[in-house]
């Protein structure tokens, strides 16, 4: 960033104001487990925006979400701003880049890959036509369970613009994995379009 | 306003945001019979803001609530934009200028300049030195009470920067007043600087 006030700058004693995108977009997925995260991010960026008044912005699909919540702030309160998802960046085993890897024990880097293994299994099920989230999900499960140390948060699969649930895949999937390896708590995810499949 | 989106621009079907100040601000006096009331006008003022960009907007002190909320949020939220606040306009019998006064009846516009009469009682009562908030809201709901059709929803006592109570009146003491007159709901207060007095 090209520049850095300090926390007692950004949240003054008196501070007081959340900005919240509410319902469907925020209580699912990360949301469920992480209460008040996505508020946070949410005013945070709606300060930034203030602050910078950018045109776009870029996020990252890692974070899938987190871009969801950003475009529907952006938008709701007329920022002006195009709110721009990349790519996620990956290592050379497919781990989806984090500042959190660094934590990883070399035991646990080993098994990380797997969450993106799981998720290209479950692209692939969906690009020869698979239509049913339970078998997505349970193959996805399955790959995971064949690394011993991953503890499972969720596995989800929903439709890519509103994260709600479907009982048959159709338009564009988000299939969404969130573990924990040991202390260290990873996501990932891919977007599949299965408009013109099956 | 020199532009004027419609509704449905305004808050498309999808829109699914607030801007949110909390606690001490937004659930006192008009918050507390107005649930919701404060967080759609700092949402509205947000969107406003990022739509027109001002560097001063101006609020007068008849809500002097709603001008302490949008203060709070367009500091929080790095809008750059200074809020001024302007002195209450009124009749010439003192009843505050409202777009709600079209609505009383002559009868109910004859009572209604009893509630400027009432703080103008409370303001006489801080400059000659009463410090008990009590005797001061005693002394107003006396005086409204003299009108039959007058019901009082609040009278109040309040630090005039953070709307908090005060035990002994001291600083810049905002009295405040919501009566209902028939159908029609009418705000009133005075800011009374009683720090150099007693």
């Amino acid at each position: 960033m090209l520049f850095s006030p300090g926390a007692e700058e950004m949240y003054p004693p008196d501070f007081d104001t959340a900005v919240v995108v509410q319902k469907q977009l925020t209580q699912t997925l990360c949301g469920a487990s992480r209460p008040g995260h996505f508020e946070g991010v949410a005013t945070v960026v709606a300060k930034l925006f203030n602050l910078v008044r950018p045109q776009r912005a870029f996020f990252g699909q890692k974070d899938y979400q987190q871009f969801l919540v950003v475009k529907r702030l952006a938008a709701d309160l007329n920022t002006g701003c195009e709110i721009v998802m990349l790519p996620t960046v990956r290592e050379a085993d497919g781990l989806a880049k984090s500042s959190r890897n660094a934590y990883l024990t070399p035991e646990e880097r080993a098994s990380a890959p797997a969450v993106y293994q799981a998720l290209k299994l479950a692209e692939g099920m969906l690009q020869v036509g698979e239509r049913n989230p339970k078998e997505v999900i349970e193959a996805v499960r399955k790959r995971l369970r064949a690394e011993p140390k991953m503890e499972v948060e969720y596995i989800a699969t929903k439709h890519a613009g509103t994260l709600e649930d479907l009982n048959i895949l159709a338009g564009t999937v988000l299939v969404a994995v969130a573990v924990k390896l040991g202390a260290t708590r990873l996501i990932d995810n891919v977007l599949v379009d299965v408009s013109t499949g099956s």
